[in-house]
C-alpha cells in the first residue's frame, strides 16, 4: 500500500484506526530504509512476517511475477509447479548472468537486490564475528568443498604456472577432494607436536621447504585450516600469513565452522593484518544455521573474491542466498552476536562437564591449545548433551 | 516498499532495473487503488501472490502486528501457536464488536477494511448473479441455518407480537430447525401439484389462509425457498412477495445455493421488484465455494440487514469472511460470472445426459419447471457424473 | 508411509538407516496412539511438523481429499482458491450435520474425528484448570456471547415458560446482549458492597427476591459472571449455585476468560459442587490464545451441554475447533498447566507493581478480593506493562 | 497413522466413516509403493496434498526431525529460522557425502531417499522424452555450465593428458566459460552453410582435422550443443558420435534445454546408439520448470555420471533435487508427455504465425532445418505472443 491509499482508507474505516494503520505502515517503512542505506544487519532481528513481506515485494520486482507477464524467451523463471513457486516465495530466476554470478540479473530485479543485499550482511556478520578485516565476499550456491574447488580454479587463472597446493594436513576428506577435483596436486605438511601440550599444530618450516622444494611459481597456493578436530589445532594462520606474503605464495584459508569461533575469526584477522590472505571460505549451514548447500568465499581485498565470482560459468541456484538472508535479517546484530556469546558460554560449560565426566571415567581431557571447535560445534544448545556427560 | 525506497535501491542494482520493479510496483498499486475506489470485484481476479501481499499488509495494521507492541488489555489478538497465527495472516482480532458485528474494530483497523471490502464485493457478486434489487449484506461466520435463526431473532425484536413463521413446506431439516432454535412456531403450509407437470409448487392461497387463520400481526414472517429438489420446485417468490406486501407480513427467503442459479435470482429479483422481501439468505460455501461456515444475509434496503448485524452479541470468527475475500478477489468478475455460466451449460448437458440415461433403462424425466438446482449442484464440473449416467 | 514400504525402501538405501527412520515413524505412531486411546492432552506438547502433519492425514479422509473423487451432491466441501483450501488444510466440509453441531459427517471422517478429539482434549484443558467437576462440553464457532445466546434458546426450548433472565449486573455489553437477542428480558440485580473492602459483590438476597417476585417457573435462568473488572468481584458463584438449587432455576455462567484463573476455576468448582450449575461459558481466543471466534460450553452434566450442540441448525465453520486443536495439542498439559502458573506469577508481580506505581502518584490499589482478573489479562507476557507502571 | 489406528478411531467415530477413511489411506499407500517399486513417472500426477504429505513423512525420517533428538555434531541439520525450516519441510541436511555428492547420508535417510528417487524419476523423464539409451543420471545442485566444468574436471581425472575441448562453435557465453574454468582450452571449430538452406551447422571434417593437429589423446573431449539460436542448427550429434568412436575421444553434449525438444533428443538418442557419447547435460529449469540452480548429467552408461558425482568434494545443496522431485511427481507421466506434445503444437503454431507477421512486414523466414528451440522457448504457452506476432 502506497501514502496515497491511506486516503481511500478513511472511506472505508474510521480515519483515527487508518492514521494508526499508516504508522504501522511507516515504522515498518523506516526499517526497510535502515536496510536499504546502512546495508548491514539491523541491530535487532526482523519478524518474520515482515521478513515475508519484504522478500514478496521483491519476488514481485521480478519479470515472471509482473503482471499480465508472459514471457517467451528462454529467462524467464516459469515454475509449472505452485507448491515450488511458494517455496521460493516466487524468486526463481536463480542468480547471476553467464558473466558473474554475482551479477544482477535484467529480467529480476528483486532477485539482484537480494543478492547484492545478502552479501552486505554477510559481509557485517563476518566483522561483527571478529575478521575486521574483510572487505569483500560472495555467497555461493555451492558448500565448502565446491566452494574450495572453484577458489582454486580462479587461482589457476590468475597463476597458471601453479599445479601444487601446499596443504597442513588435516583429516577430513572434503578439502582434499577439492584440491584433486580442481587438477591440483596436493603437496601435504605433515603436523607437528606442539610442546608441552597433547596438541598437533602446523610444520611452518615444513611448509616452507615444502614450497621451496617445488619452487614458489609453480605452487598455486598454500592451504590453511582453522576447523580442526582435537588433537590438531587450528593453522597457525598469522605465521603462514607472513610466510606467504614472504614467498609472495597465494594463501587459502578453509574456514568451514569457524566464523562461530571467536578464536579462528581471530586468527584470520591477525593473519590479514600481519601477511597475505587470498580468501577464506566459510559454509553457511554450519556458521548461521541453515540448510546445507551454501558458502561464503571472502578476502582482505575482492582481487580473488570477484575472480571466483567472475569464474562461473553460467547461473545458480538462488536457495542458498535465500537461506541466508532471511536467517541473517531474523538474527540481526544482537542475535548473531548473542549466538556467539552463548557458544562461547556453552563451549565452557561442556569443557566442565567433560573434565568432570572424564575425571569419573578415569580419563583425561587432551591438552590442546585452541581446540575449541568440538566443543563449538557440541554446544550451539546447552543441555543438549548425551546423559553420560551430562552427568551426575 | 514506499517511493523513496526505490531510490535507495539505485545505488544497489542497475537503474534501469529499479525503474522495471517501480512499474511493477505502480501495476499492482493500481490494483489496490481500483479495489479501494470501486469496491467492487476486479474484472479479472487477482493472482494469489497479490492478495497474499493484500493480506499481509492489512494485517500489519492491526494492532497485534505491531512492531514492539505488547498488548496489556483483554482485546489483543494474542495467538500462541505460530501455526495457527499463520493459516490465518496474523489476522486474528476476528470481527465485529459488542455493539454491532459488522462494526470496525479499535486495535484491528486492517481486520475492519477487510470486513468492509468483502461487504462491498459480495454485494457486487449478488448483483452481477442478477439481484440487481439488493442494497445491502452482511457476511456472518455462521451457516445459513444459524444465520436463519439470527434474522428470526432479529425480526422478533422488531415484531415482538410474531410467533409464528409460515413456511412453505420443504424436506430439508436446517431451515425447520433454525424456527425452533429462535423459539418460534412453524406453520406448515403443504405444496400444491402444478397442473401439466409433475412439480410440487407453491400453495399461494394456502399461505394467505394461514396467515389469516392466527391473524397477520401474529406472524413473525412468511419464510420461502429456492433451493429445492425435484419434485418440489423453488417457491413462487414473486407471488409470495405481493402476498406479503398486501398483508403487511415480512418475508424471509432462504436461497441456500440459489444465487449459482439464474432462475433463482431473477425469483428474488422480481419479488424484491414487486412485492416485499426484507431479507434473503445464502450460503458462502455453496456458492462461493469455500469452507462450511458463513452465509450472507442480504436485503433490498438495509433495515433488517442492520438490524441482524446489531443482534449479534460480541465478536465473531472472521474466518469465513477470509475466506470470502480471498475467493471473490480470485475469482474477479469475469471468474465469478463465468462459473455462473458454466453451471448454465453444465446444467443443460446434465439434463440430456439425464434424458438419455433414463431412456435406456426405461424411465422417464420427471418435468418440473425450474428444477435446476439438483443439476446445479451436480455440475460445478462437467464430466463428474457417476459412469452410469455419463456412459452408454 | 506404511510398514510394508520400509521394506522397499531398504532397495533405496542401506538397511541400517531405513531402520532408524523406522525407529522415528514408530515414535510418531506411540503418539498418536496415545492421542486416540487417552483422549487427553499428551504430557508435552507435539511439535508443529507433527501436528501439521496428522491434520494432513486426517483431511485425506475427507471425501473431498480422496483421489480420483468427483462429488455431485450439495455436500462436497469444493473450495475454488488454493490458497483457502490450503489455510484449512484441505478440511472444508465444516462441523455439524443438521441434526446435531458436534455430530459426525458422513463425508467428512477427518473433520470428524477432529471435532471428537478437540472435545477430549477441552475436557482436559477445563479439569486441569480446576474444574474436576466438569463432564461435558461442546467448542462452538460462536464466540462467548453469540454462545451464551444459543445456551439461553437451548434452555427455553426445555422450559418454554422461562421469560426473564435474572442477571448479576456487570457493565458489560456483550452478555446482557445476549439475553436480549434469545428474545428475553433481563432482570437485573444490583451489586452489594463488600464490607470492609472497596468491592462490589453479589446481591443473593436481592437475586432470591427477583425471582420470588416473578416466580421461579418464568425465570429461565440465573446468569452470573466470573470475568470481572475492579471494583466488580466475580460473582459468588457457589452461593448462587445453592440457592438455584434450592429454588430449583437453571444456572448458568459467563466464564468468559476465567478458564486461565484459578480464582475463578475454583468458584465454578465450588458451584457444581455443592448447588446448581447447568453450563458454563468460555471464550476461547482468552483462555487458548486463538483467534477470535469460538467458545465451549462446558457442565457438570451432559444435560444442556447436548441440548445446545442439538438446537444448532445446520452445520457450521470449523475454524474455531481447527484452531482450537491445533493449540491444545501443542500446549500439552504442560504448556498449558505452565500458562497457568505463569499467569499466577505475573499476576502477583503486577500487583506488586501497581502498589509501588500508585504510591508514587498518590494513589491506593482498591482493596478488592478476587479481582486478578484484570491483572490476570494483562500479565501473560511479564514485562509488557506500559512505561509509566513498569518504571521508577 | 498406521493400521492399527484405525482400530482405535472406531471408538470416536462411526465404523462405516473409519472403513471410508481407511480406504482412502489404502488407496494413498498404493500411490507410494508403486512409486518405490516402479521408480518411474507415476502414470498421473500426484495432487500438491500428497507429495507435501509424502516430503514431510521423509523429512521425518531425517535425525534433526526425530523426536527429542538433540544433535551434538557437526552435521545435525541446525536450522534456526523457522521460514527457512519450513521452505525446506525440514528437509535441511542436504545431499551427498564427502566421497560422493550422491551417496546417502546416515542422518538423512529420508533426504536420501528422495536423491534416489528423483535420480530415477529423471531417468524416466529423459526416457520418455526420447533418448531411451540413457542408462545414468545424476541431479546436481548446480546449473547447466557449471555442471559442464564439474564434467570436463571429472573426464580430466580419466584422461589426464587431455588439455583441449573441441568444440563446435556457438555464441553463447556459458559454455565457452565451463571449459575455461576447468583449465582447458578450447578449439573452436567454426560452422558451415548448409547447403539449399540459410542454416549453419557442424563442420564435421573441420572437427576431426582439429582433434587430428594436436592429436587425439590431448583432446580431453569434443563438445557439442544441442540448444542453438538460428540460423544455428542443433550439432550433428550422431555423426559426432561416430567420428569420436573412430578417433577414440569422449564426447560431451551440452543438452541445455533440448530435453523438450523430440528434434533434439532423438539427435541424442541417435548419437548414442551409433557412436560414441559420455554424457549429455541438461538444465532443470529450462526443460521441467523448476527454478534456475539445477542440471542432470546422463549417459548412455554410468562411467562418467559416477565419475562426476564422485568427484563432487563435499555436500550441496537439496534444493533443485527437491525442486524436480516435486515436479515431476506432480507432472505425472502424462503431464509430462503432455507438455512436450504441446510444445510441439505451439512450435507449429508459432511458426505459422511468425510466416505470416513476416510475409506483412516484408521478411521471410530463415529456411534453417532443426532450428525449432527458438519457437519452442517461446512457444510453451500458447497465445503468448507479443501482439505484433499474433497479429490480424
Amino acid at each position: 500500500m502506497l501514502p496515497q491509499h491511506f486516503d481511500l482508507l478513511k472511506g472505508l474505516v474510521n480515519t483515527n484506526y487508518v492514521e494508526q494503520a499508516q504508522q504501522a505502515r511507516n515504522s515498518r517503512s523506516k526499517q526497510v530504509t535502515a536496510l536499504l542505506t546502512q546495508r548491514r544487519l539491523p541491530d535487532v532481528g526482523w519478524k518474520e512476517e515482515d521478513i515475508q513481506l519484504l522478500l514478496e515485494e521483491m519476488a514481485s520486482f521480478d519479470t515472471n511475477n509482473f503482471q499480465g507477464n508472459v514471457g517467451v524467451g528462454e529467462r524467464e523463471g516459469r515454475v509449472i509447479s505452485d507448491l515450488v513457486r511458494r517455496r521460493h516465495f516466487g524468486l526463481t530466476h536463480g542468480i547471476g548472468r553467464s558473466g558473474d554470478v554475482m551479477a544482477e540479473q535484467p529480467k529480476a530485479a528483486g532477485s539482484s537486490l537480494i543478492v547484492q543485499l545478502t552479501k552486505y550482511l554477510a559481509l557485517d556478520a563476518i566483522r561483527l564475528a571478529g575478521i575486521k578485516a574483510v572487505k569483500a565476499c560472495a555467497v555461493l550456491p555451492a558448500a565448502t568443498g565446491l566452494t574450495m574447488t572453484l577458489v582454486f580454479l580462479a587461482l589457476r587463472q590468475m597463476r597458471p604456472e601453479g599445479r601444487y597446493v601446499v596443504w597442513s594436513r588435516i583429516d577430513q576428506k572434503s578439502c582434499f577432494k577439492a584440491i584433486g577435483a580442481a587438477g591440483l596436486e596436493p603437496i601435504v605438511v605433515e603436523l607437528k607436536p606442539i610442546e608441552g601440550t597433547d596438541a598437533l599444530g602446523t610444520d611452518i618450516e615444513g611448509m616452507q621447504a615444502a614450497i621451496e622444494r617445488v619452487g614458489a611459481d609453480k605452487v598455486l597456493c598454500i592451504c590453511t585450516t582453522t576447523s580442526t578436530f582435537a588433537p590438531r589445532v587450528p593453522d597457525f594462520i598469522d605465521e603462514v600469513a607472513m610466510m606467504a606474503s614472504k614467498l609472495n605464495v597465494p594463501h587459502v584459508i578453509n574456514n568451514a565452522y569457524g566464523l562461530q569461533c571467536s578464536k579462528c575469526t581471530h586468527l584470520i584477522e591477525m593473519g590479514c593484518r600481519r601477511g597475505r590472505v587470498d580468501a577464506f571460505v566459510q559454509s553457511t549451514d554450519k556458521n548461521f544455521m541453515v540448510p546445507v548447500g551454501g558458502a561464503i568465499v571472502a578476502g582482505p581485498s575482492s582481487t580473488l573474491v570477484d575472480k571466483v565470482s567472475n569464474l562461473y560459468p553460467g547461473r545458480a541456484s538462488m536457495g542458498p542466498v535465500l537461506d541466508l538472508f532471511i536467517t541473517l535479517l531474523s538474527l540481526g546484530a544482537s542475535g548473531w552476536t548473542g549466538l556467539l556469546q552463548e557458544r562461547k558460554e556453552n563451549a565452557k560449560w561442556f569443557e566442565e562437564q567433560l573434565a568432570t565426566a572424564c575425571q569419573k571415567l578415569g580419563l583425561r581431557v587432551l591438552k590442546a591449545r585452541l581446540t575449541h571447535l568440538m566443543a563449538a560445534s557440541a554446544a550451539w544448545k546447552k543441555g543438549s548433551l548425551p546423559g553420560w556427560l551430562a552427568g551426575n
